[in-house]
Order: structure tokens, then sequence, then C-alpha cells
């Protein structure tokens, strides 16, 4: 499964979302006209999304609500809990602690660390945050499958080699660089400056 | 330059955050392959990124800094200010205002809205948050460049529908869903349950 693309795997967070929506208002089966309609996507696209991953609905019934939900979740890897670090006490963290469907996805945010001495100690969100320094030794413990990291810059790529060394797999950055992890980690990027570029881009070229 | 792929212009905005580092700390010049490896590209991507736009820096010298990051702010609109209005006064909206480098970026918010009435009124972030109501009336005047929409998913089409009637050209979405908006319209979106519903896939396709 480790090919298919990442637009497909957002598309289906996507049709996951729409089908939680569909079942609250009481649904039973959805058409891929439907999830199409609402994602802003093609029938066809999501029924070739679908099809990657065996055979739901019958042509003319629409997809059953409650199986199709119930296989995404598996596919997406939301069966289980996932236990989240954050690395910087600032206020992205802080949003997403806050998150609404962060937790309700499944992800739990189990330590928080920085390495300013002001920081060190004080409550966040629940937690208290940790010393940077004690990483290693918490890891060893915890076991942390995901790390987010939201330092400045300079100390992403330092904090990513010690998370990777310590084995996590799966890396949410915003610092804004591009980290160099081995094959096996995975990480995705969330940078705010780049969007907003991406926007002053687009109006400049008009 | 409407074709430049969105990839490209996420890499010129990182070669400028590079250079910026690179004149901060005194360097006049840098070879590509210096970005190169700052940025976790190839100094052959570096010059190919750099020649779209015209031929700086010369074999074996290297690319004058201040004439470079001179050319990648033009290119990338930041050789004006944008003002940006936020729809959803949430702590995301609150995080972004706070971000560093929002503002240093060239990008003012100017004005956020809510629907809540438990809201309305209260004060945020050096702003007062107004009756999204009023969007219209007050987007007349304050002619706004970017709408960041950090509203609940199922709110956030009409809201674009309505910012895009009032002249908006650029939207940043945070909320859970695909915006339809007509072609001279460009959106980015942020979607975090989704960037951590890609780790979880990645984690679970192991």
């Amino acid at each position: 499964m480790r090919n298919i693309a990442d637009n497909t795997v957002r598309r289906l967070s996507l049709y996951l979302r729409f089908l939680e929506e569909f079942q609250h208002q009481g649904a039973t089966t959805v058409s891929s006209e439907a999830l199409a309609g609402r994602g802003g996507t093609t029938s066809a696209q999501v029924r070739k999304d679908l099809s990657f991953f065996g055979s739901f609905g019958k042509r003319g019934l629409g997809y059953p609500v409650p199986q199709l939900i119930k296989r995404l979740r598996e596919i997406l890897g939301l069966g289980r809990r996932y236990k989240v670090v954050v690395v910087g006490a600032g206020k992205i963290g802080s949003a997403l602690v806050q998150y609404r469907g962060f937790h309700e996805r499944g992800f739990d945010i189990v330590a928080i660390y920085d390495e300013d001495p002001a920081k060190v100690g004080k409550p966040w969100n629940g937690l208290v945050v940790q010393d940077a320094a004690l990483f290693e030794k918490e890891a060893a413990e915890l076991a942390p499958d995901i790390a987010v990291i939201v330092t400045p810059g300079e100390a992403a790529q330092g904090i990513a080699d010690r998370v990777v060394r310590c084995g996590v797999q799966a890396i949410l950055n915003f610092a804004p660089v591009q980290l160099q992890v081995p094959e096996h980690v995975t990480v995705k990027a969330v940078n705010l400056v780049l969007e907003l570029e991406a926007l002053s881009f687009a109006l400049a070229s008009r």
C-alpha cells in the first residue's frame, strides 16, 4: 500500500469525513455522485479511489455507509490510538492540542518538550513542559508514534535526527525547513508562510 | 507565470528564507550547492528553478545574495503588503496572528469575523470580532486581498462564495472541505487532521 499517492490518501480522509456526516444525517447508503459533490471531485474519481481497496457498493445502490466508514478507518490506520509528542511549546502546538478532531481521530498528545528554561516546568494544556534534554530518556518509556516539530527552523533538523534515533517513524513538521530523514520515516509538513506566499505569488502573477 | 508548478513556488519560498539566513550570516554570494544542501533538494534543481526567472549567478562564482533575494521577493509578490481578513475567531486564527513571519512577510490581518453572537464584540489580538453578517459592507471599504477561512466545514463553502463575490481572489482554507471557487480564485488548504491521517496511513501501511 505504500505506493498509494498522497493525493489519494487525502481524498480518502475527506471521504471518511463526508461519510460520517452522511451517517450522522441518517443515511445508510451513499452514491459516488453524492460523495464527489461533497468533496469537490468527480464520481469517477471516487469510484477509482475506492476500487483500490476492494469492491464496495453496487451499481445503482450506492455504497453502504457504515461498512465503507469501517473500511476507510482501517485503510487510514485509524483503528488504534497514536501517541504524539510535541517538541516546541509555542502557540501552534497549543492550537493543535485544542484542535477539534485531533483527539477524536485517535491522536493523543502524551508529552511536550522545549529547550527554553523559561518554559520547562510550566503547565501546558493538561501536561507540563519537559526539558528537551530528557527526550531520549522519556521516549524509551513512552514509545511515541508521531513527533510534531514546532521549533524554529534552525533547531528542527537536530530534533528530527533525535526523534528518528528514538524510533519515531512519523513526523509532522511546522518548522520552515525541509527535513532530511531516512526512507522509513514519513514527514508531513505544514508551513503557513509558504501557503501565504503561494497566494501572494498567485496574486502577483495576475 | 501562472503555469509555474506549486512545488516550484514552494521551493522559491524556501530559497528566499535560506538566502535571508545566509545574508544574516554575512554571505554575499551563495552556490546552488549551498542552497540545495540547506533545503533538501539538488543543486541541479536549484539552477533549474532559478533559471525560469532569468539569469542570476555565474558559474564558479555563485549567486549574488542581495540581488537574488530582491528578485525572489518580486517573483513571490512580496514587494507589497496584503490585507488579510480572517473568518472564524477560533484558536487557529489566533495562532496565525501571532505566527512569527506572518506580519514580517507583509501579511496584515485587518479584520476578524464570526457568526457566534458570544464572540462578536470581543477583543481578539488587537482587533474586535465583527459580526460575519457585516462582511460584505466592510469588504467594500477594506478591499481585502486574502481571506483566511477557519470556520467549521459546513459553513466554509458559503463563506467562500461570499468572499469571492466581494472580489477576494486568494483564500487560505483551514476548514476540512474542498472549496469550489471560480478559476480566477486561488485556494490553498491546510487541514491538520488530513496531515495526521496521512501519517497514520503511512504507519499502518508498514
